[in-house]
């Protein structure tokens, strides 16, 4: 496979667009608002489909995370569906909670003919409050029924809380005359210390790869996408991220092979798209911020530094009033740990010097707040400290997060 | 000294009811409020006074913090004057920003009869912006002159940024018929960050001590107060606590001698009283929250939950709507670091049990909804994982902070 042939590209398309998948969603009237989609399906017909998943860290894992962790190991990566609500995380909600999610689980696998091992479940919404079994049974079966190419583009609507749009990508590879496509749907989060609120996405090609490959990959992938929206490693109570390879464009992607790069390119591209539209539609937001740290001793001082200015409110306000507050950022490197010379650092916005030397760099106010009033922001900061680098993706933090989770259970 | 003559009371007062001190404070124009005071003067009478201060971890320091640490070594702890400014926090001024604090502290010193190095500074205010030297040097010699006992109180109000009311405090204790005064001011932050919002504190006692022993009194009261307001090792380029101790009250504090957990009591209880303070005046902040955290494995597993739960927007914004949302504090004890089984976590707030076993205790929603609503709330957290606990202080989150801070410095 040379990698001549290797590019990607963006196209239009939803979960269905891989072929061997189809995908269907319902209002089971677990969100609020009567017909909200609510209740997804996503199943891939190809027996020899394989799987697999990243989930939250946090010590507070919700039921269906457990289960899913389970069902991964149990099928040995042979899932072939993903079942999700929106409206409820069934998280906090004890034994009854996880007794939920496997009987859904069982009851979507019977319906799908399938194990119930081989059903993933996911779950996003309020906390502590039980997951209403009898909807989502009730619901099933019109579900199953529904499966089809057509109604896989209303997944990426039904697994949307305070998602302002839903969110799907799809990318397209032509490698010795047979194409392959990944697509995937994301929901988003809170921008703000985001590890807290949920974040999920699906995704599906019609790659053949092995259980073990898919999985490597899509950790790598994560790592450099979804876990770069200022999300580390503390994440929420139910962050999921699932794949599954139908294998039916006969493609193979085998380890030490340049395959694996290939894949892992489209896959990188795919999952960073997403990742983009979350922070761009974190709760509240108007703009989307990428924090670029450069220069700096070693890759942990440029995650540190990146992350700490991604995360500090005061640095996201200023951006929210379009202030060119460029101390802030100074500040939150300063105290992120990270060893480097104050009296060296340089901040730039898009293009403009902001700050040279750890002084201001002289710059037109003016100038300076027309670039921070853009809908896309750079933060540029050299530490001039070292060769390593990082970057994240945060937004803007606005009154509209307050309105948003001042009374999000009520 | 007996114990039973330690009791320690907050009286009313100033930073002068101390015997041996005097201040003044005048509007020097650095603020952009034309009569705002801005610029004040704290002086010891006794010449034997000692000093002490503890200041910000951050990498970034401002002038100031890197000049009154050199001044407190320089004079061996003999500090007998604090210059301060509000309107300017003269960080990231590089060069000329040292020598605006060297050259004020230079002027005050020579007008004091004082050495320079008998001279602390510190600045709070915008960053990035070099502090004009002139007003300072012409204000100086008339903030000389205002000293007195009377003009003390107004230090409160000029060193005052956000801060929507003056913060001061004093204790008094009575032992071998000798009367021990100490008294506090303190300024406030942005609380949800607070490591990047400028808090400074000065204090005066007329007890009796040498330099080492004030720098370790002061460096467990700070600990076991303001660093427990959300603040921890990262803290803002300007941070600072100064004390200084005239002796002139002629009660010895002495090292392994019952004076000392004496003094410390008053000291502690003194910089506890102005940490909440700081708390109930955060920036837009409407309550003040304090969580406990009891059954921890390790004092730094329940510290990092009670820090994770203060410092979590997510609580802080359901607080503020008065939800009580009590998925977001075990989500957040979970994300900590702290081991802990999630099945037997317990949340209280106030009186009220909210989650028991890490489920929904069954409490009413009304109830519930009426004790978010008080302006002190305590949210207790038992992890049920071991003995230890941890205390810190934070107050909600609000549309008020997005308001002050979008544009601080415009």
């Amino acid at each position: 496979m040379s990698r001549a042939m290797a590019k990607w590209e963006q196209v239009e398309g939803d979960l269905a667009t891989p072929a061997g998948f189809r995908g269907a969603a319902v209002a089971a009237g677990i969100k609020k608002a009567p017909d909200a989609l609510d209740l997804a399906l996503i199943f891939s017909d190809s027996p020899g489909t394989t799987a697999a998943g990243v989930f939250t860290t946090n010590r507070v894992a919700a039921a269906p995370v457990v289960l899913s962790r389970e069902h991964l190991v149990e099928s040995r990566g042979r899932c072939r569906a993903i079942l999700v609500n929106a409206g409820n995380a069934n998280a906090c909600t004890g034994k009854a909670g996880l007794h939920t999610a496997q009987e859904t689980a069982r009851v979507a696998g019977e319906l799908l003919g399938i194990e119930p091992s081989q059903v993933l479940v996911a779950s996003t919404g309020v906390i502590g409050i039980p997951l209403p079994i009898d909807p989502i049974l009730q619901h099933l079966p019109h579900l199953k029924e529904s499966l089809s190419k057509e109604n896989a583009k209303a997944v990426a609507q039904a697994i949307m809380t305070t998602d302002t749009f839903p969110k799907t990508c799809v990318v397209r590879s032509t490698t010795k005359g047979r194409t392959v496509h990944i697509a995937g749907v994301a929901k988003g989060a809170g921008m703000i210390h985001p590890h807290m609120a949920t974040m999920l996405s699906f995704l599906t090609t019609d790659a053949l790869m092995g259980e073990r490959m898919l999985h490597h990959l899509l950790v790598e992938a994560a790592a450099d996408s979804f876990n770069r929206v200022t999300v580390d490693g503390d994440t929420s109570t139910n962050d999921t991220v699932a794949a599954m390879a139908s294998g039916l464009a006969e493609v193979s992607v085998i380890p030490g092979n340049d395959s694996r790069s290939w894949f892992a390119e489209g896959l990188t591209l795919l999952c960073q798209t997403l990742a983009r539209m979350i922070a761009r539609d974190g709760e509240g937001a108007t703009k989307l911020i990428t924090v670029e740290v450069v220069g700096a001793r070693t890759p942990l001082d440029a995650d540190r530094v990146a992350r700490a200015i991604a995360n500090s409110p005061l640095v996201k306000t200023a951006i929210a009033g379009a202030d060119p507050n460029w101390g802030r950022i100074v500040c939150a490197a300063g105290y992120s740990g990270a060893k480097f010379d104050p009296a060296k650092i340089d901040v730039t916005v898009n293009e403009l010097p902001l700050c040279r030397k750890g002084m201001d760099a002289g710059f037109d106010e003016g100038a300076a707040h027309r670039e921070f009033e853009k809908k896309e922001i750079v933060l540029h900061v050299d530490l001039h400290a070292g060769r390593t680098s990082s970057r994240v993706w945060t937004c803007d933090f606005t009154k509209g997060y307050i309105d948003i989770n001042s009374s999000y259970r009520s």
